[in-house]
């Protein structure tokens, strides 16, 4: 039998979240997400994506480091020939570019986590900024669409 | 149908591992993984590990912040309430200390992906660092062991 | 007398730049820099900049966070009140929005070291991203203006 | 003449100390140090450290990376040959294991500033871990040095 410690005052805990604790909403067509995490001063944000079959997500470059973990499916970038799958990891560096896409021909939904560190800046043909992702625009969209999905407040770690 | 942009000359591309592109080792009895990812001068180590029921790891405490994601099974830190379960997702900051511990009820192998910054500072019931398992320590112990398992060298991310 | 330890094989060494190993050339009208490290894949500059009195530079957002040190002179942001001085640390967390002025009425040159992760995003009055500032960004402008002024290629750590 | 903007509510502002606002303690015979900021769950801790000639530092191991910016005077690192002095800047990967010296011959003190993520392992001569040195660590011992000094609380950032 494992012996239980306490946990120890001013020493910092670990914080949970089940995949039910947080809803998912719709990010574009084909497109939701659970906001897991959002830490604006740290640039740090962790979702959870389900996409359907033959969705693209905008051509970005990322600011900051990004880890992927694909649960179910399978996706790729459309710059680079690797196919992520159930089980695969992913890492993006800082400055990487690159365009999201889901096969149209795949017969489930593609499930990906993702721990993300600063901006996207989801680029035009040109590579002129369109848009920015980030911790703050994403908590600001989520809790959006949370109200407005009578969800309430979700307890976003961070938030 | 989605245009295919080339990779950009100079531009850093993301990195991909299967799940079978990486072998899985015992780091205990009950305990394997597979190490996809170690830049030891980042400080940053990515592992997958599988644990039988009823295993506990040594306490510890972390220099830097962890991000856990859980595959499949349940496990649970003996300091907090919450369990893992398939789909949590953790986050460990700096500083926190805990012993993972997996039920013995458990009827399922548990399943759980992490990226690690910094070090784990092994504890002895006082306090005291036993053992240190950073990127530079789980690369050597990874690669001993693919050997020793004739798995030859496996092509971790950093490595 | 202390003993000296013979580095070891295998070890990350620090990486050591003095003042003189980098030319200074100008960003701007009345601001000369010198880049001393240019980590495109995690992310990472580092720059030491000299302001002329009456300086402003382009409001911007951070993407990650920033250090600064500020080694003489005086210099402050139009949205905040606090004036850096010489050795002042100032913190900068993501998210943030500032415009770097300095004052007209500085009798001496303003020197500061600023490390600094992800992007500057350059800002119009509203809020569209005129322009990005990254390690890539800065590199190859600092490169080019090495080469043009004669001081061939610079030895900038991580590049 | 500058345009004023006002800060944003709900944007992260940047966090000002003047060298003033924190007192020096003393940390060894030889050295005192001001504790700037200390964020335990970010494993980040910054501070600004005198030496008097002839000191030397535990050698120790770092689990994350350090910047360090030299002020005044003159030191090095007993591994690597080269010499801080005014200006230089040098980076610390994770993993780098090294050992602080201060010339006796110096005719000054020796003024650093140091940027520190995770923790520094004081090692022995057989490379076990004596101490811990890490954002907690420090923060408690800062604390109470400025109490015991008669400084009161200290206005440290991140506390």
């Amino acid at each position: 039998m494992a012996t239980v410690f306490a946990a120890i005052p001013g020493i910092p805990a670990a914080l949970h979240r089940a995949e039910k604790d947080l809803p998912y909403v719709a990010y574009q067509e084909g497109v939701v997400f659970q906001l897991l995490h959002a830490d604006v001063e740290a640039g740090l944000w962790v979702i959870r994506v389900r996409f359907q079959p033959g969705v693209t997500i905008q051509r970005h470059k990322h600011t900051g480091e990004v880890f992927a973990f694909t649960v179910q499916g399978s996706w790729n970038y459309l710059e680079y020939p690797e196919v992520n799958t159930a089980g695969s990891y992913l890492f993006e560096p800082a400055g990487s570019v690159h365009t999201l896409h889901v096969p149209a021909s795949n017969s489930e939904v593609t499930d990906v986590w993702f721990a993300i560190r600063g901006a996207n800046l989801n680029l035009d043909a040109e590579n002129k900024v369109e848009s920015v992702l980030d911790a703050g625009a994403v908590l600001e969209i989520y809790l959006g669409l949370c109200e407005a999905g009578g969800h309430g407040r979700p307890n976003v770690i961070g938030s």
